[in-house]
């Protein structure tokens, strides 16, 4: 749970709450309550925006906040083709002082999302568990493969599902095909991953099958930050919902993941995702239906 | 139809069947007879290759044969990636003289296909028709848009369909956005607009609809040579037996065109595509259904 400061082709922010948590919490939220939170912020995390996630069912017994401390920074400004960006400031802040200590009441989850994070974080908040959840899904970058690869390593054998988008499933296997980068990153421990392609939609690999979902074709991407952990919250917290890990309800999973990134990406931060009702959400999936739906005969 | 010399990361060959026309034949003719084939080839031009598309259903009263004449000749090496390629030699040869004159026979088609050339011969074979077609598509590319842009506006104000790359689709739109780009290139003419995205699938624009297909995830692509011409004899192929031009026939058409394009890269040119049979391809379509498919509940 973050501050960012944005610069996209249609304008700019210079301090808009941001943080893998917060879009994934705002998008899960939709799908389940509660939603056990566990992060770090600074005293200068506006309590209006902890009230309306509280709001949501976001419990935020495991979010710690240092009172004298700073919330992480980050400052990107994103080319015109909004694939690449520039980093501008990353303030660690308080996440350099981050070592989670779960409430007892977070202790027994059924389904686990690791945000992008130091992978030693990541398995820290695993060994806390009491019991084996139904579902652990992680996400990661690449600059843990640069410096904490065995980490990683770890990591990968300990969750059921990686979340990356391509460049990074490829640096993580050392493949180009991104089949075959799959195929390693499963021999790797996930038994599934999710490859997300940006406007080129997103994977899903399990065992031999594979899922293409689209990407809504969008005439304006307005400000793309955010969009893989909202997708992911929206991933889990519909399985959340229908209880369900079988490979179809994962397949409707990304479905509902893409159509919560598409809404996203419409303005900065999160700030369309804390506009939206169920009917929103309900249209949007709609059109990805009628985006991909066809008949032989 | 032409003769190509390709090199790929996975080996080459000097001398091998090409042509916009020899693989959307091959490919169409799984699908429908009679096809009605307008080209040029020179004395070099194998009769085996003539007799194995006459066999498919394929007439050849409309390919010109210049028997002291060379056919068409291109050479290119691929790069690593698959996408980008050198071309090192094209030799025009007949093709110079090309000035289709179609037989009586020809004149009153009802799904037309107009491969890659110069748009005035695309024009000069519309001219010769003597009833306005169900359906006309047309392939184009970024030579003619240099050097043939009136021409090739024109062309475009002859026909239902386009179906061009997306580097192919921007450039001639002056737009990043393929949405974007695919709505001016309806405002220059075709009602419809098929966006090939390689790996990434294809895009079918009509009206405000859009339809979203998958590529087949491929380990390894052998040879890309004729992937799209392939793509585009499927499409037409399918439309064709089918008798119908309606979205949601487009659609499957999308599906199939797709099928038969992965089929294409697993061999170098035409090779993979003259062994395959109804069963192979009922299963490769089998395999988009499972790709493609997905339900909420």
């Amino acid at each position: 749970m973050a501050f960012d400061a944005l610069e996209t082709p249609f304008g700019k922010v210079d301090r808009i709450i941001g943080g893998s948590g917060t879009y994934a919490a705002w998008s899960a939220s939709n799908f389940v309550k509660t939603i056990n939170a566990v992060s770090i912020v600074g005293g200068d995390f506006p309590q209006e925006e902890v009230k309306a996630l509280e709001e949501r069912g976001v419990d935020f017994d495991g979010v710690e906040v240092v009172q004298d401390g700073k919330s992480f920074f980050w400052s990107g400004r994103y080319h015109l083709d909004m694939n690449t960006r520039d980093t501008l400031v990353t303030d660690l802040n308080v996440l350099l002082q981050f070592d989670p200590k779960l409430p007892a009441k977070y202790r027994e989850p059924e389904f686990v999302m690791l945000g992008n994070l130091a992978p030693a974080v990541q398995i820290s908040v695993l060994n806390q568990l009491q019991k084996r959840p139904k579902l652990i899904i992680a996400d990661t970058m690449n600059f843990w493969m640069d410096n904490t690869m065995e980490d990683l390593k770890k990591m990968l054998g300990m969750v059921d599902l990686l979340m990356v988008n391509d460049s990074e499933a490829r640096q993580l296997s050392g493949e180009y095909s991104i089949v075959k980068a799959a195929k390693k990153i499963q021999a790797m421990g996930p038994k599934y991953v999710v490859i997300k392609k940006g406007e080129h939609g997103a994977l899903l690999f399990y065992e031999n099958r594979i899922f293409s979902a689209p990407a809504l074709p969008l005439e304006d991407v307005f400000d793309p930050t955010g969009a893989g952990d909202t997708f992911a919250g929206g991933f889990i917290g519909y399985l959340a919902r229908i209880n369900d890990t079988s490979f179809e309800s994962m397949k409707a999973a990304v479905i509902i993941g893409s159509a919560m990134a598409s809404y996203c990406v419409e303005k900065f931060g999160p700030t369309r995702l804390k506009e939206l009702t169920a009917v929103d959400i309900d249209n949007r999936v709609s059109e990805f239906v009628a985006l991909a739906n066809f008949e032989i005969r």
